[in-house]
């Protein structure tokens, strides 16, 4: 093969896949009271990764990460978001990755020519566990959620991805409703409260807490108070889907 | 030349540079009451375009955009944020770019292997027009400030990035304290009302403003009041450096 045939054949593709863009799929949820995410372990030899793959020449990297999270967990039908581009030039090897998995020397010589660098697109989204139910995927692969606090080990930069995923998901939780999916229709203020806690890491103030979900101006208080709790019986709310949809479109904060 | 041999160059890349990573550089500033963003024109014949270039082989983007930045346009020293990286595979093509060009079909088909997908990763910044001062870079490029909300013909996707970045700048504004460098040390709540009107692109409410202001803990009110104002002198303001620091690291709404 000529270089001049080369050229008309695209060396920078693969099987239709853009080998040096990637991207990583971050699916935060709560599961017994703590934050996880959704890891896989293709290489039993390797440590966990995030869910990922290469773009596929005729997609856009949102299409990609729907289409991936999909093939490599089972999970559809998830609104993810892109939060970041890791472009460090040391972030991933494939001659690193192929002498790890215990390629020989002699394959990875017949090999086609692989681009040095490979960047990733970081999406992330807050998932409610309990509607989605991650089978492995086409590739069958060991896929399991890891708690976001304590970590197992992981492969590449992806723990490095996965704490600026949850920077980026603690942003949003002051800028937009995104608990939605994660609470019953209706709920109490203290129930908020411990989503909020969960996924900041941190205790809140009651009062202040409440103060702020109210002047958020998105919860409807109704009539009813929670039954079956010892003490003090809380209100019951419950979101107001006109009020939700627009702080959703417009962000909380731009009711300025 | 074979194509074993072709494996050990890179083909990847050309003169260091990687021709599928660029990166855009958004840099807004307000001048004469109006939200500008900073062009380049490097051809006469196409549209405008953001500062933008190639990553080189030994860089990150982050480290990429100030250097292009710099190339570009004669400004250095400006945090650059990234906001979003633009992946449409039809966003750019070097063939159409070429043909624009007037290049020749002959000089084209000499031209060294080409990606097909170049992706761009967006970055932002908000920067006082007194402070920096464009000279056209290294290339001495035409070098102006184009009005954001009446942009002049720009070219490839380069009017859909700017949206985006406008979009994430609004955002930071209700989450982080921005404006500190356009502001003058001492300042009047209206002045500050008037740069976040600009920015939004709308008329705010003025006692809600200064109510939402003063709730984020970062000015302090002075003894003083501003002079030579014909009607009621408005009360002078400064940042406190240490809460304006700390709201800057953690984001004003973190101190729920």
């Amino acid at each position: 093969m000529e270089l001049k045939d080369l050229r008309k054949t695209s060396i920078w593709k693969m099987e239709k896949l853009e080998l040096n863009f990637s991207v990583d799929c971050v699916l935060f949820t709560i599961l017994e009271k703590k934050l996880k995410v959704l890891l896989n372990r293709p290489f039993p030899e390797m440590g966990h990764f995030l869910p990922g793959g290469f773009i596929m020449a005729d997609e856009d990297s949102d299409a990609a990460a729907i289409r991936i999270l999909y093939q490599r967990t089972g999970v559809n039908h998830i609104f993810l978001k892109q939060f970041r581009t890791f472009t460090d030039p040391d972030r991933f090897s494939y001659a690193e990755l192929f002498q790890r998995l215990g390629m020989e020397q002699q394959i990875m010589d017949e090999l086609p020519l692989l681009p040095e660098r490979v960047i990733s697109i970081g999406y992330f989204a807050l998932v409610n566990a309990e509607l989605i139910h991650p089978t492995g995927g086409e590739y069958q692969e060991n896929t399991s959620w890891g708690d976001a606090e304590q970590l197992p080990q992981l492969s590449l930069d992806h723990a490095s991805i996965i704490k600026q995923a949850l920077d980026a998901l603690r942003r949003e939780l002051y800028f937009k409703p995104v608990l939605y999916n994660l609470l019953p229709e209706k709920f109490t203020m203290p129930e908020l409260q411990t989503l909020y806690e969960i996924i900041l890491g941190k205790s809140l103030d009651r009062g202040s807490f409440q103060r702020k979900m109210l002047r958020w101006d998105i919860y409807e208080r109704l009539e009813e108070r929670k039954t079956g709790v010892a003490h003090k019986r809380p209100f019951l709310y419950r979101f107001n889907r006109e009020k939700y949809d627009r702080a959703q479109q417009q962000g909380i904060h731009f009711a300025m």
